[in-house]
């Protein structure tokens, strides 16, 4: 099962009082790789009747990203049960070389859960969602 | 050890497309309460030449936040060990009737680590800190 | 016609690396109070076919916000027009003494105007918004 | 005097419960332009005991953007006095043939003022900055 990459840029404003990027800001990062991704297979996330919900994030922070930064953002989605799937994703500086790895800021298990937005209950994956998968 | 409880008010920036109270979000709610909470004591954390950096956060979302809202947060350190301590967080609405807990909306633990801010070397936790958890 | 004024608080996120809060969140506070103006007159303005856009934002930073800040923000309408509407704004810190003014740390005059949301187009203000405005 | 541009990409985290780019974050982009500006000049900006603040920002918004989107930033400085300068900026759409313009999203006018940090009192422009504005 291949790896989703992205590629984006830290902003100034992402940068907190201690002048590093905010933990909370790496959460928008993992997020935009999800959304592309999701926008990349035909899964009708954002306006279909049923959707994806984060359920759990377990982010562990590596080292510190300051400004300007620019980053890859990865996912890898594992383990499809009914209604959720497990995403691994981690967070790299793009390397000065190409082929060797960028270093490692953050990484992080995501929990997604498919949802009928009116009534909150659980349905079945996307089909695209649990080809890419398995 | 003793519960810490802020109150907040969602603001409407916080929702995302979907119309609910963003994942990411969240994060920021925990961190005012831990902002509060370490300028409650005396920690320097803001100022000193070292402070805590944020190493893991583990959070589940329970149930969605919409707008308005008025919501508590709440931590209470613990498992202090040299240089880190968990604290664990819960996002709940403001019950309607005192003494009722509100619904939760998330609970977390979030993983500290006290550092030498030039160097990033970890350094002992502060004593203040320490006497909060144990 | 009378002025509406909510209280918030500022948040340690809000701070930007210079350590005062950003001048971008500053418009998140502008909008927040809006945002309950709207809430608490029958202008349907977030779930309709029609709503209100930002055409222009004209903001003076008076004094910078730092970090804890019990804030409040002010609104007041003026000058409707078939479409459109201009308001004005002040953020202040809340003052020590009931009856005195806060620092003025913004003001901003901000234009509205109401469209149809699926084409574009321009319509009437809400009945209850140029009533308030007059 | 030449105008400096910048390329960026809207996150979907930018979007507000409109579906729209939020009005606040635009200035996040307008920021995120003069950052990368400041820091392609010797001026010191961020480390030094004098720094630029933001006393006005004039927008106007002109067509909504959406997600995704990339979108150039620009500014070009003028009009600089003792110790503050205008700034004016366009946000558009990246073009889908070279040469062509992109849509105009928003044109906005902000003035910058130099000041020393601590006492907030304004300080000349730097040199560098004023060469670039004449």
């Amino acid at each position: 099962m291949a790896t989703f990459t992205i590629e984006l840029s830290a902003r100034w404003g992402d940068l907190d009082a201690f002048n590093h990027v905010s933990n909370v800001t790496f959460l928008r990062y993992l997020e935009e790789c999800r959304a592309r991704w999701m926008d990349s297979v035909p899964s009708h996330w954002q306006d279909g009747e049923s959707g994806p919900v984060v359920a759990n994030i377990n982010i562990n922070y590596r080292a510190p990203v300051l400004w300007p930064a620019r980053l890859t953002v990865s996912l890898k989605p594992l383990s499809p049960g009914r209604s959720s799937i497990k995403i691994e994703h981690e967070i790299r500086s793009v390397p000065r070389k190409e082929g060797e790895p960028g270093t490692l800021h953050a990484d992080a298990t995501v929990t997604l859960v498919w949802i009928e937005k009116k009534s909150g209950e659980s349905v079945p994956l996307p089909i695209s969602i649990r080809q890419l998968a398995e």
